[in-house]
This record gives structure tokens, C-alpha cells and sequence, in this order.
């Protein structure tokens, strides 16, 4: 999938993220980069709503999961089943959620507990940015089941 | 504030929850429900989408405290530190986000730290409810601060 295609399902599917204005800067299988405005993601302070900010940064471990999963035969369902975040500091513009997927070693062992019992967990963490700060951390535990 | 006053408030001033079709149905400082529609938090799998979910439970907390911030003096900042979401089962259809504050000693305690260091810290709980089902967790640590 290039960009413009993890773009275009983004928004068709999960309309969400439409509504944050979450534009999808890189969709690679090792690195995923969204760029989030301020406008629609505001709170009561001008800074970004924790709630939006947890949404970007869940959304770019999603579909850097998602991107490797295609490459996975058989149907295949992911679901998040926890997460934590961690709020460091305000962001007062547009801001930006980002994943890097750099252990592959976790990544064989999750597609062999796939491979061997259709079900497998793998946690995934991602960063929020603003102007060149780590603004917040965001872990998150993934499920993928074959159907 | 009333419920009415406290849903204005909340699309003027978190413009997410009004693309999210949150309705306030109870704001009181003992409690705070919000009814969240499926459609605009659907995702692939046509459940609601981790982030809606973690976006209620952070504002049913937060309209909590903010109810009760207004009865204390002066100029408070409110804003989230950390958060954890266990998402357990999959939402269907329109959902709640409940957040109950029963434990009043840790509430007196908070606005005494509050008054000898113009900074507080107190843990939240909510949770999401669909057809009678806990179907997530969330617990927030939220900090006061008075300008």
C-alpha cells in the first residue's frame, strides 16, 4: 500500500480519524508518521486534547501492524487490548504520531505464535512530537487472531 | 452547570467531542455518564475504535473534576499526566463512558495538597459500558494546577 492508499483507508475506515485531520506522512513497514493540526484536536486550554493525542499515537501503531499484516496469509483480526500513555508536555500547534517497528526479533516471534496458534500478542509503542519535543510515549498491546 | 450547560461547554470548548456525537446524559461531582454514538467511532472491524474509546473515558473523568475544580478559587489548570485503557470486549453499537468518584477522603486530600502546594494529583477511574457489559477500563492521573 503506498501512502496515498493508507491514506484513503484510513478515512474510509475509521472515520475518526477524518475528523482529527490525521494525514499520513510515511506508511512504511518499519516506520509509520502521521501529521495531526491542533484545529480540530483543541481542548479548553489551546493545547491538544489528550484524547486525540491517545488517538494518533494508537492509530500509527495500527497501521504499521496493519501494513505488516498484509503481507500475512488468511484473514486476520487486530485488536488493541491495552495501552498507556504518558502526557509530558503541552502541544500548541500541529503535532506528529510516530512508530517505529526496529525489533524484528519480536516481530518472527509474534508471526511463529500466529503461525502456531492463531492468536498472537506484541506490544508496540509510539511517540508524539512537537516542534522537536517528545510531547508523549504511548505503549500499546496488540492482538492479531486468524479467523 | 447544568447537563445542558456542561454539553456546550464541552463542543466549544473540545471541538472532538462533538465530531465524536458525545451526548452528556448525567454531570454531577459524584457522577458523569456520556452516551457515545457508534457511527462517527466505528472502525474496520465495524466496533468502536480504541481511540473513541480511550477519548470518552479520558473526558468523563475530566468533566468530573472539572465540575468539582469549580468549586474551589482561583485559576486552575487541569490537565491529564498519565492514562491506562484495557479494552475488553468489542463495542457494537452506541456506548457509555461512566466515571463514579465514591472515595471523598481522596478528594479532601487532593484539595489540600491543592491549597498548601498549588498542585495536586488525584487517580480517576472510568469505564465503557455496551448492553449491560464492562467492555473497558480506564484509570487516569490527572493534575491540578493553580496559575
Amino acid at each position: 500500500m503506498t501512502t496515498d492508499e493508507v491514506q484513503a483507508y484510513l478515512y474510509e475506515n475509521i472515520p475518526l480519524s477524518r475528523a482529527m485531520g490525521i494525514e499520513v506522512t510515511t506508511a512504511k513497514r518499519q516506520k509509520v508518521v502521521l501529521s495531526i493540526p491542533l484545529e480540530p484536536n483543541i481542548n479548553h486550554r489551546e493545547t491538544a486534547f489528550g484524547g486525540s493525542m491517545s488517538a494518533a499515537a494508537t492509530l500509527a501503531c495500527w497501521i504499521l501492524l496493519h501494513l505488516r499484516l498484509l503481507e500475512v496469509p488468511g484473514d486476520i483480526r487486530l485488536v488493541i487490548h491495552k495501552n498507556k500513555v504518558v502526557y509530558r508536555s503541552p502541544i500548541k500547534g500541529r503535532f506528529t504520531a510516530v512508530c517505529h517497528l526496529r525489533d524484528e526479533a519480536a516481530w518472527s516471534h509474534f508471526l511463529s505464535m500466529l503461525d502456531r496458534w492463531d492468536k498472537a500478542k506484541i506490544i508496540l509503542k509510539s511517540h508524539l512530537e512537537y516542534e522537536g519535543i517528545q510531547a508523549g510515549e504511548f505503549s500499546g498491546s496488540f492482538v492479531a487472531l486468524r479467523a
